[in-house]
């Protein structure tokens, strides 16, 4: 099945379960701030996302399984939470108030204050702890899609700890990035191993919990696990592309973030290793400036474009592609068509996608 | 058995399943950045606390059970990281730098920007960020002890949904606190639910998770419940009053922090009801102005005690003693004689302490 008929078959019913879940705390809460907060986070939830870590649990659950039930679509929806979750806090870290043209968690929270005229405390506060919060019930409430469900208990605490592996392996991830801005002399093999834990690792898990609950023989989840952590690098690296070369129109964000961050993309990297003396001197010094202006930004795309970094990010992804792709065709005769065929156009999609 | 010999016995396990719980982490990471922040947050966990959750959990397992296996050991330490992982959240969102009179984890990491002269990012900055993902970091971990123990999978994931329920009690109570800060006409019913939430959920939970480990008959679990609620009660109940009125070199926090942030404490909300006319607008004014002066603390504190307040919150908290009680001597012939002892002068520490 293709991607776009897996989504129109499967994203309503995510939905509803993501709506399922936040609408018992909703009607739970006795306390009007706590009805608010938890309509928020449903809300910030239900605005937007491709579904892509529930969609990629429930074709693996299908892909093994008879399939034709649709039990697996509450426990797909761990991972969205856990993800959700790591937005909100990123959002925060970043000071980023806007997320897909839409504003951040902790930015409804921020615009509360202001319009209940809030005392005692500044609005960003506010905004902020509230938000700290938010991430933290999320990530809780993620849980919960493993406790509520048709299937044996083992399989759920089994799905509990791909959870927990998940969060480890990003907020890994997300630490050595951090660590990375502060850093010279990265290889592409560095910026690799950070992307595989901030962004493959998740993608993997969500694969890795949909074959769980489908009781996959063991001697098939590296196949998985390949195709889901190469996915993942691929979506990374066209997402730093797009970051910076990207169609703000389309992409929903400013082409300027990631450089003004000093983030260790693989456009940076490669630029940083294709440059030679004098110009390498001069990016070096554009970046490290805590000033960044408009036309210090300008100076680094160019710089980046006449290291050529777009063809050798494209490149990259290539060969992570042919590695998923070589993973999924040993798998091609054990899973079903359907689903293979969503893995395939999942891939297409991954590495041409334009926002 | 005393609680001080239960300390006695218990704590340096305790500790060592948290220190070995960190370890892992730190063998694990083979980067120097993650090694250094695992390293710090197993550093902050053995800083300090008292380890009440986890002393509960395995006092309730042993009084239902043969006890003299160490298994509990490993789970009871699961809500120790909740609460610290709370912690860790809480002192960035109340901006405390020290907790127990050493560094806050998030001010760890701003001393740790400005040692290695990092860049890019100013140190308060990267001290929040590091902060978040700190506590985020001990609350999945903390799940950790439901997976590597030797208890059956079905108690695991019991206990994993009380860990879950238990978080989201705390921060139910914790939004309904802030929440709180911005209301007036507040009354003593209003506190106590919040506090129930708050302070006492995670108490309870820690008993409850033990219960389930000994496979306690349902029909003994609220009498547990109670017992648990009650003692989170006083236990907030008087460090409410300690954190005004006690005495800083004991409890190692300054005496005017919670008045500064416009807390609705138990003094607070007696004071407000307990003052007449033009006494009651002078407190309001005092609690509303954004910048409180130390002579203002000094007039607040004065007018708590015209007010009565230390003895009217001893007094509630009394009548919650009185209900923890009334469970526990239930408890009392069904329940090992040594556990029972624990529990008693638990009770009793926890309404006498003046740290």
């Amino acid at each position: 099945m293709k991607l776009a008929d897996y989504i129109g078959q499967y994203k309503p019913k995510i939905n509803m379960a993501i709506k399922e879940t936040f609408d018992r705390k909703v009607n739970g809460a006795n306390n009007r701030f706590l009805k608010d907060y938890y309509s928020e986070l449903r809300d910030y939830f239900l605005s937007g996302g491709k579904r892509i870590r529930p969609l990629l649990c429930i074709a693996t659950y299908n892909a093994f399984t008879d399939g034709g039930d649709d039990k697996i679509v509450i426990p797909s929806i761990g991972t969205e939470f856990l993800h959700n979750a790591s937005l909100i806090h990123d959002d925060i870290i970043d000071k980023d108030d806007f997320r897909r043209g839409k504003p951040a968690f902790h930015y409804r929270f921020r615009q509360y204050h202001v319009n209940y005229e809030l005392k005692k405390m500044i609005a960003e506060d506010f905004g902020t702890d509230i938000g700290i919060l938010g991430g933290d019930s999320a990530f809780f409430i993620g849980l919960e899609a493993y406790f509520y469900n048709d299937f044996e208990r083992d399989l759920n605490l089994r799905a509990i700890q791909y959870y927990e592996e998940a969060f480890i392996n990003v907020s890994d991830g997300v630490l050595i990035e951090i660590d990375m801005v502060n850093k010279k002399d990265l290889t592409l093999d560095n910026y690799i191993e950070m992307i595989s834990l901030k962004t493959g690792a998740l993608i993997e898990k969500s694969i890795l919990i949909g074959a769980t609950y489908a009781k996959v023989d063991e001697k098939y989840e590296s196949l998985l696990s390949t195709y889901g952590i190469n996915l993942g690098i691929i979506f990374q690296i066209i997402d730093d592309i797009l970051g910076t070369f990207g169609d703000e129109k389309k992409t929903g964000k400013p082409t300027e973030g990631d450089i003004r961050e000093g983030k260790k993309t693989c456009l940076l990297i490669s630029a940083l290793n294709n440059l030679k003396n004098k110009r390498k001197e001069d990016l070096l010094e554009l970046i490290e400036n805590p000033e960044i202006s408009d036309e210090n930004v300008k100076e680094i795309k160019d710089l980046f474009l006449e290291a050529d970094v777009i063809n050798e990010s494209r490149t990259l992804a290539k060969s992570y592609y042919e590695e998923a792709e070589k993973s999924l065709n040993h798998l091609k005769n054990i899973i079903k068509h359907s689903e293979f065929e969503f893995f395939e156009d999942l891939l297409n999609f991954v590495i041409e996608r334009k926002f």
